[in-house]
């Protein structure tokens, strides 16, 4: 049953032609439109794999992304770079691998109010690789990345920012004797003490997140409208569905699925209102939309979390549900409408978004992410063999085309399974079990032996700054 | 959170219409093609709620399912009216719980090849009720409903029958020393003994499975044309993905997900192949297709099984992953694409399809069935508000709306959890909580009350027959 990666991406190739056999090749991306091409980027905060209709839930109805799905390019491997915030944000943007740019820490996994670091600024961010190229960039969402004055989104190449600093829980302000968790499950406003910036300056405290995705929104059309007549990058960052969930009243108890449906059918009515706002500026046919996710879904609360569907686990966790997200591409008359098997990485959209404008990536230090263009147009296999999975600076899973290796296995927050060495690793086929159900390692050695061979090379050739999550407090 | 049925009922319809929006109003099936419908019922035999691409499988390619999906009505709660083969076949065909036709035992779960009996004489399947409409009806698959001649499909209102009267496991014949389950996994073809059949003859034995699935589909394609002047009633019960798994040479190592999604690739080409000549035909608008599957997916064989998806558990249980299984309706023209969250059975086939033709079911026994136009052209909530879980004759579980008491839990084959009653009743939300994982019965004692009331009353109402399948053997 063995098959070589080679086979497996013309296998995948072949499929995806399959699925577009009835329409006429993609045109190149030099002959779209009028002048370089419009870039949104849209990311949900702790979305599930399977949290979208067109991904396979039940009752979550997702219309307009579905409408992405189907006439745009769907992906059945596309990866957060990180299974949680602060690391996935960090290599979206800059291209690379988060170790690099110091994006993790040893004791603590992400951002907090009282970090004392940020995205340090030599690293060169997508905003800044396009506003070189000319391009508007605006940030509408959550950035953190740091909130300190000198790591804002302002200082990282965005023209302009509307959101928040970090997680929508962080910085609470319960009232005596209300536990923490319990709180996540009654959202009011005050509980949480969070910032709404706009620039670099604080426009309300707390937040008032039940009508936040809405204004998001409303920021996003404007921002649109503003930049008609010239090339824009919108970076759309919700901050929802990260718990505690908050929703409009126009959207609360809309879904069947509770509050965490209410919250996703608002994101897709937004996404809807971004592509309608795209229509209205007659630009649908210059822009390319991306939708995913920045990791898995949050599993520690119940109904208040989404689902990976038929993955294993979830955020914070090495497994596929931790990283593996929705990722859709959409760009009518340039991508041909599909599904492909190939991976991509949220990572790879710096290096992909630069190439299809006609940049170059920078040539001064390692960049990670592929170009996935020939994914996108059809005219080759695709450039992404590997994937590595990090938890707290350290490569616990690798993956090599259909297979995937774990060096260390852990549930998220003290639920199994306990941390687990492995040696020899654990081997899975993803191809024939995604949900990550039976270790091969004994009966398919040879197999075990590329993956692991091949992420000895990734270990070897990865540069990793200091760990910057860990600079928290008075120091 | 609480919400009542009729709400959920019409949140979901405004859901569908949401998706709709586009599209002109359907017409009513009186004004819909020439003459009365031809139907085409087409299941896969232990197929799960996600192993089709619309459901969310990542890399099993299901194109022309998912045309179906995206031109047609998909369901998203739309269930086999049992676990196993044979008693959900008897419901599909008689548009009753199978309970009341014998169809169970209290030792046997389904017909084997020893077994003397097979679906009585007096019951009336929707070949019977169709033909006596003057449609030509054919089954062109397996029948397991009584092997033995006065129970064939020709007996049972069919005109015509090329297939395998149980499933292609049973009946076998090993070399010595060689185990039915190591069996499994190497699907030699005279490891089996099954015969094929046409009418009542037996063509030949063992019948070939690795071309079974493309005879069939030259079949039922023959079947088409043969009969694409008179109104026709097409049953195509596909014998696979039912372990051994078969594929033809031309489809074996095509897919990315192992033999498994080998089966199921050919599978959607054999559905590609039916709509392909009813469009040859002139037919497809004036024709309802359906696709679901007997039940879920047979989890015991490793990557040889297909996936619930989200869903808790598989074939054989009574959680949703045994019994909620894909449900597309097709027929251009008339159904308007969409997705519904409406609670659909296959049994209610029967009262749909007499409905849609103009007749009427039975009135001399009950019928549990339900006429699920309302759904279909969008003129009214759903009239199905619940769904019994029987297994071995018990009633396991019932769905009223939202809500899901489990009376008794058992894994299948000895896989956990084992058999526990429960007392009170376990309760799930499966609007938000569609995997069964929180318990709610503590919390929310009314609506556990509402939905016990409501299985008594199931209960009260259920007349039962003979359990048939536990006459076995010589007797």
């Amino acid at each position: 049953m063995a098959r070589s990666v080679q086979t497996h991406r013309l296998a995948v190739t072949a499929g995806l032609a399959l699925l577009a056999a009835a329409c006429a090749p993609a045109a190149p991306p030099a002959s779209a439109g009028d002048g370089p091409p419009n870039i949104v980027i849209i990311t949900a905060d702790d979305l599930g794999y399977g949290d979208l209709g067109s991904y396979g839930h039940p009752n979550i109805r997702t219309p307009h992304l579905d409408r992405m799905a189907e006439e745009g390019l769907r992906w059945t491997s596309f990866y957060a770079q990180a299974p949680v915030c602060s690391p996935s944000r960090a290599a979206l943007l800059t291209g690379r691998v988060h170790l690099r740019s110091g994006m993790f820490g040893r004791r603590t996994a992400v951002f907090f109010p009282d970090s004392r670091a940020g995205l340090p600024a030599e690293e060169i961010t997508l905003a800044e690789a396009l506003g070189d190229l000319d391009y508007a960039t605006g940030i509408i969402g959550k950035w953190h990345l740091g909130h300190l004055p000198e790591y804002l989104p302002t200082r990282h190449g965005f023209d302009y920012w509307f959101g928040i600093p970090y997680s929508n829980d962080m910085d609470w302000n319960l009232p005596d004797g209300l536990e923490n968790r319990t709180a996540y499950f009654e959202p009011e406003i005050d509980y949480w003490h969070v910032p709404l910036m706009r620039n670099e300056a604080e426009l309300e405290r707390p937040a008032d997140q039940t009508i936040l995705t809405r204004r998001s929104t409303e920021e996003a059309v404007a921002f649109i409208e503003d930049h008609r007549d010239e090339p824009f990058f919108l970076y759309m960052p919700h901050s929802m569905p990260h718990m505690p969930l908050f929703v409009s009243d126009q959207f609360r108890g809309r879904s069947t699925a509770g509050i965490y449906g209410d919250v996703i059918e608002e994101i897709d009515w937004s996404v809807g209102q971004v592509i309608a706002a795209l229509e209205r500026a007659g630009l649908s046919e210059n822009t390319l939309v991306v939708f995913t996710s920045d990791n898995g879904p949050w599993l520690s609360y119940r109904t208040h979390a989404g689902t990976s569907g038929l993955l294993r686990d979830g955020k914070g966790t090495t497994f596929e549900g931790g990283m593996r997200v929705p990722g859709l591409f959409w760009w009518p008359g340039t991508l041909e409408p599909g599904v492909t098997q190939e991976i991509g990485s949220a990572m790879d959209l710096f290096t992909t978004v630069i190439a299809l404008v006609g940049g170059s990536v920078p040539a001064d230090r390692p960049i990670d992410g592929v170009d996935l263009s020939p994914v996108l147009f059809g005219t080759g296999p695709g450039p992404r063999e590997t994937m590595a999975y990090y938890r707290m600076g350290e490569l616990y899973a690798f993956r090599r085309g259909r297979y995937k290796v774990h060096f260390v296995t852990e549930g998220r927050y003290g639920l199994p399974p306990p941390r687990t060495d492995h040696d020899p690793p654990l081997l899975y086929d993803l191809d024939e079990d995604p949900a990550e159900r039976y270790d091969l390692a004994a009966e398919r050695p040879e197999a075990l032996a590329v993956v692991v061979a091949a992420a000895e090379r990734h270990r070897a050739d990865m540069t990793m700054g200091e760990p910057l999550f860990d600079s928290r407090g008075e120091q």
